[in-house]
């Protein structure tokens, strides 16, 4: 099969990449060729099939087109202007978490003959805004309170409706914070849910700007890739006409982040965290979801890891080849 | 105060804009003009202040820079494809719907400079989609199984985030079905919630397609107008990020339709209505929500008729001069 990944030079893409250049096959079927697309060029790596690495923008005519002229049975579309981006350039990102997701949709729909590809795209639970249910059930209604969760909820909808006319087979996914985030800190609002776990694994000091009683969900870079590679191969029938589904993940305090850490590695890492409360930072955080009922997902088999030990363990094995700094 | 209607060649629009002309004022503030957008030019009604009549294509370019640039106070965004067309012509309905909507939205957003007019957006009942709860909550989720109600809950969306980011004031009203509709009986499948109590109100025969038992909710024209002109009126800090309201309505079954108007006009016109089942308009109508608990609308203000005799008794005022055929 031929696969197209849009975003491929983020970090999700990469590692989803990475993977599937590494099996080969996706779920039964041999993957035979791969197009990585992002606005640079993503980095191919190794792999027994040919990738063409392309650097695109998404939102620009006849772009799209390009991309599926050749009918990638499966197209799995994260590029996306971050949160923080979409809300400080309005513009932008409407251009490219709008228009070019658009511009994707039309282009498989104009390809039209019969071709159907299975489109997994990457959503958030910024669909969601406050006031919150205590725990979010799969059909809490599309609130976002943001730029970017207007624009993965537009997304969300014209999946759907792509999908109930046949030009497509969509499978949406909301995403919750991946954590342990590799590489350096990152100014994100919400990095420091990665950067207290893995600073303090490599030796150095970080600040926690947060309460230790802060609850969040979060799931590993490597169950996301998990979440992809089933969204890519499940049996479609059983998701019915609502196509994006909350995934699960990890609900744990801030405090529970840090003890899990401790279980790990000792005392040690631990008193690496500095506590540095920053009202700003933890203003914006009481204003995210915290804790999800993801049923239908949970249901069709998506999995995640069950405790935060495990996401710890996972960054581990996965960026640190196994060791402890 | 300066005055938009797009889509004011429609029922709805007209009427709209028939009040404004004949009352001059909306709410404390004089009407200073009107201008009347439709793809065809609406046929304005004799006013005190001066009304523009356009045709417009509304997603062409250019247009709705035109029809903002004297920065009405007021933007009442009516114009659509409707349903049926919607789904039959795939391209025109995201044309209009979508395109439409947000080039006027973008129009708005692009003369800045404090510019942040009141803007009435309809919606409908149709973002949701079944399965419904059995009576639909304020908070039910965005579940669209048509591409019209896709196109209208992505002009919710982008509504809520237009005035979050404070480009305007918007205002998303979710109608029920409008019934009594006046003039010819239309092939909607909706039709014959109105072709049951016109007809026979002119005296004319009248097929019911569909089982007495069929439940289903109901506004008067009137009372849509008076919707349009509460959302122009009211104050909107009451209403919160959460920009679209389900309207109230009438919620009764075609049984209680009938009685209404046997009460009204007694036997003679109820003997009018001939039951020939058609599976297709019963089918499709299964599909429809029946009831709605539009608890944050009634509390912000939102009016409409407390039995179905008063949405019989405002068809006989509005069209029939007050007399019964």
């Amino acid at each position: 099969m031929h696969i197209l990944v849009t975003g491929a030079a983020g970090m999700i893409g990469r590692k989803f990449a990475e993977r599937l250049a590494r099996e080969g096959h996706l779920g039964a079927r041999r993957i035979v060729k791969m197009t990585l697309s992002d606005i640079v060029a993503p980095v191919p790596a190794k792999a027994a099939f040919p990738i063409a690495a392309r650097a695109d923008d998404l939102a620009a005519p006849g772009i799209a087109e390009t991309l599926v002229k050749e009918r990638p049975e499966l197209i799995v579309h994260l590029a996306a202007i971050v949160s923080g981006e979409a809300e400080s350039d309005f513009d932008k990102g409407y251009r490219v978490n709008l228009d070019g997701t658009r511009a994707l949709l039309e282009a498989v729909r104009k390809i039209g003959g019969g071709y159907k590809p299975r489109f997994v795209f990457a959503s958030s639970i910024a669909v969601f805004g406050a006031p919150f249910a205590e725990i979010i059930p799969d059909e809490f209604h599309l609130t976002p309170l943001t730029s970017y969760g207007t624009q993965k909820a537009i997304g969300e909808l014209l999946l759907a409706d792509y999908t109930r006319r046949g030009f497509l087979d969509g499978v949406g996914l909301r995403f919750p914070t991946i954590c342990v985030r590799p590489g350096a800190p990152n100014k994100a609002a919400s990095g420091f849910f990665s950067n207290i776990i893995r600073e303090p694994l490599a030796g150095k000091e970080v600040v926690l700007p947060v309460p230790d009683s802060v609850r969040h969900t979060h799931a590993s870079p490597r169950a996301a890739v998990n979440f992809l590679v089933h969204a890519a191969t499940m049996d479609t029938n059983a998701i019915g006409p609502r196509r994006s589904l909350s995934m699960p993940g990890v609900c744990v305090t801030v405090a529970e982040q840090i003890a899990a850490l401790g279980r790990i590695t000792g005392e040690k890492a631990v008193k690496r965290i500095r506590r540095e409360p920053d009202p700003l930072i933890t203003r914006i955080v009481a204003g995210w979801p915290e804790r999800f009922d993801p049923v239908r997902a949970v249901k069709l088999g998506f999995e995640a890891e069950t405790s935060f030990d495990a996401i710890v363990h996972a960054h581990i094995e996965d960026e640190l080849g196994g060791k402890v700094g």
